[in-house]
């Protein structure tokens, strides 16, 4: 409280453009952000320009160090102490500062996760010197985009206009933002209401293989009352987004076997068994024509309830644009629409392949047939039991099953043989909703932009930093900010303009939204 | 008749280690046919060596004349007048000698099929030095081929050694074998009862592509009362072998599509419709568990009447010794026996194809599945009226059917899209048994060997010359005499010098059949 009351004295003394608080215990409002970020952002495109101006590929060890010392300096001049941790890979940076009085209330310590490693890059698919040397752009009249001076953002703004460079999205862009938001606190001489815990990745696009180790290892550093993570875009729609979760992954490899080796098809269709037939036969039985899983005991578990279901009809996904860019007409019947589906594990064929096709083709009967399946799992659906069924069924439709290549004994034996491989390769997170970092955060995000948020309640891919939220066991919700469109992890990855400076005020909300009920 | 009172004047002449016939009206006997083989033997192989010698490989233009000009040598020597007829590619071969009197009964005309062009050759997967160089081996106690001193030949017999070359086999064994026993006829003043004809192919290891259209345009030349195709293997059991004919082929090309392009198995697993999985569905829509086809009406039209199920469990193959060398437990329960199977059209799926599986895999929603197809038809069976079958069966399951990608507008408007494409590639052919010229070859055989030989109704492969035949229009019987583990079409192809040895032999009882009832 009494950080709001200094607030409110010193917003009247420095914002003259700025609206006053209508109650100087109010937190601040909308406009009063929106007017803070206007004032201050010019300021801060230098920063963001510097930023991604270094190189960021993880697989090239020389790219590491400068960023480090860049973040070091960066968080080190806004009163952080920051210290670099080893890990089996490269260290992470971790920033830490303590909040201006003790806080009050359920969260004290805040935690966020960023990572400032960006893909590698293919310069020449770039449409700009380099990937590393950012570029503006503004549409043009034919749908281009064209390049602009740099300097244009200090005499003007359009929020559609485009920065381009690697990770200026994914996910250098939001520390960047952070950094700026930080800033304008200290102009604005809003005190610091939370501990605040960063820790900025340095291989999330390897697939953070030596985060959850790391984390293991730091977790009494880490504690914290809950964890943001502030990567991703937000909703196809581009209104600001809080995510609660994503699904894990398990893999099967599955082998079906037919003659040792392929046979004359002229000599043996008809009499030996065909590999590929029996493969289509067994996947057929999993699942039914509208793409539902027909295992029993598949989506045991799984309950949406009241407020859940309409919190996910709220997402203002446009079901027949995304039918349209995708190209089909009619969607699996999973779910009673596209963010339900997500809510379910999948089991989806994502390779199959017996013999050849086309140039290479052979009359043959083929000697086997490989199906790749993953399944997207949901946190009520354990990956083994998922396993589990799946083997049942295998061998409810009369297969052996093995997990290496039939012996010649074996293929005389049985008449259907099969191997199976499974991973579990990636586990499911999620934060119900409901709980008190949801309401807190909600809260923040409703008060900059003026509406709840898009709620996404799981996503529908997995990432590799799962394993580490699991490992804190504290409650997470990621906050994406950048666009959807910004050709993350391909060539030509940008930032909107609009979404950055929005990023901005989405890091001011948050910094400063107080208690809720 | 008048025929064989010389032949037997003859005999009695210069045979004198022959036993002479039990009466002059009989033709040789089996004991009398194997004494002029072992006479007159030694001579030949030498001719064989020669002619295997000269590379052979169609796809190598200069290796076509040394053959042709062979080959006029050798039949001209042999009383034949010799035409290098044109074709669209290589020459073919025409050689023809009038019986030495007018032929009684109702073969007149005989004609003779067979090719001269090998298989290509990859020499380093030879064990010899050259392919063209034709070696004799014998297996050691060890189980290993050693080479033997090809005058070896001159002065022991064993009917396992072999000689190893390219063609020597296929098909150029079964010419030399004819040039053996024509010259022993000579010798043994055995009198030529019918007009011969022979047709030597220059590409049928090219897939006999101008083949059709050369004898349409040379079929006056052709014309004959019965053709006999002395190519390919005996039955595996090595005994004398009739081959009735061969199963067609038809290809069918089917893609189901899923999203325009792959989309990520995370966002749209449970949403995007798979196309591995339709074609699963498809797929196993149209089999049985037995491997049977359960489109109505596919296997219409085939009946086995006794005689011809009696000849074909008469084929004594082991079909326990298949199961092990191929390597199943089961077979399909399409025939009840191997040889039955093979009766039935089939419908293969021999390649299999989305996406990628092992280190290419990505996890995504596959574009679209590829599977194609081949149907062994017979002649019962209608290609076109199989097609139809199969697109009828495809509409039933609710696919709109195309026969190219599909456009977006197609892609919003049907759930289930495949596209189709059909190839006729070639048409089953087929003597029935009973006919004069089976009862007359069969009585051929059976005269040089003792006991009835092995009858296969139809072959389950497709050859080349199926279209030859039917251009022709006139009854034919193949007789395949060389081993079936020839390695054909493979490196170290061989012969067998007793599937030699009694190809000659062969050859003499077709040539010197008098008239059957």
């Amino acid at each position: 409280m009494k950080q709001t009351l200094l607030l409110a004295t010193l917003l009247s003394l420095s914002l003259s453009v700025i609206a006053q608080p209508k109650s100087t215990s109010q937190p601040l409002n909308q406009s009063t952000l929106d007017a803070i970020v206007q004032k201050h952002i010019r300021s801060y495109y230098g920063e963001l320009y510097d930023f991604v101006s270094l190189p960021s590929n993880a697989y090239v060890k020389e790219h590491v160090q400068p960023n480090l010392d860049w973040l070091r300096n960066a968080f080190s001049r806004r009163g952080f102490s920051v210290e670099f941790l080893p890990t089996k890979g490269h260290p992470v940076v971790f920033a830490e500062r303590k909040a201006d009085t003790a806080p009050a209330g359920p969260l004290k310590t805040l935690l966020f996760y960023m990572h400032f490693d960006g893909q590698p890059v293919e310069p020449s698919a770039w449409q700009q010197e380099s990937p590393y040397k950012p570029v503006l752009k503004r549409k043009n009249a034919s749908g281009q985009w064209e390049a602009m001076d740099w300097q244009a953002l200090q005499t003007g703004y359009d929020p559609e206009w485009r920065i381009y460079a690697r990770a200026v999205s994914d996910d250098k862009g939001p520390i960047a933002m952070m950094l700026a938001a930080l800033d304008m606190m200290q102009k604005e001489k809003i005190g610091q209401r939370y501990h605040l815990k960063i820790l900025l990745d340095s291989e999330e696009e390897m697939g953070a293989p030596n985060l959850p180790a790391a984390v293991q290892q730091y977790r009494d550093k880490l504690a914290a009352d809950f964890l943001m993570i502030m990567d991703g875009p937000r909703h196809l729609s581009n209104r600001p987004t809080l995510s609660y979760g994503c699904r894990g992954i398990t893999e099967l490899t599955l082998t079906t076997y037919g003659p040792r080796v392929s046979q004359h098809s002229g000599h043996y269709g008809n009499y030996a068994p065909n590999p590929a037939l029996r493969m289509a036969q067994l996947l057929s039985s999993m699942k039914d024509e509208d793409g539902r899983v027909t295992i029993p005991g598949y989506y045991d578990g799984i309950v949406i309830d009241d407020n859940a279901r309409k919190i996910l009809a709220a997402v203002p996904d446009n079901e027949e644009a995304i039918r349209q860019k995708v190209g089909f007409a009619q969607p699996d019947k999973v779910g009673r629409n596209y963010q339900e589906a997500l809510q379910y594990p999948s089991l989806n064929i994502r390779g199959l392949v017996s013999a050849n096709v086309g140039e290479k083709s052979n009359t043959i009967v083929p000697d086997k047939a490989v199906a790749e399946i993953d399944i997207r799992t949901v946190p009520e659906s354990d990956s083994q039991r998922l396993i589990d069924l799946v083997l049942n069924h295998i061998r409810s439709q009369g297969y052996h099953i093995l997990d290496r290549e039939p012996t010649d004994e074996e293929r005389q034996k049985h008449p259907k043989l099969i191997s199976v491989k499974s991973v579990i390769a990636m586990l499911p997170v999620r934060t119900e909703f409901g709980i008190y970092p949801d309401r807190w955060l909600s809260a923040a995000m409703t008060r900059a932009f003026g509406q709840e948020p898009v709620k996404i309640r799981i996503g529908g891919g997995s990432v590799p930093i799962a394993p580490f939220i699991r490992v804190l066991n504290i409650p997470s919700i990621s906050v994406p900010m950048v666009n959807m469109d910004n050709n993350q992890h391909a060539a030509n990855e940008n930032l909107r303009l609009g979404n950055y400076v929005e990023g901005v005020k989405t890091w001011l909300a948050i910094l400063t939204q107080p208690e809720v009920k």
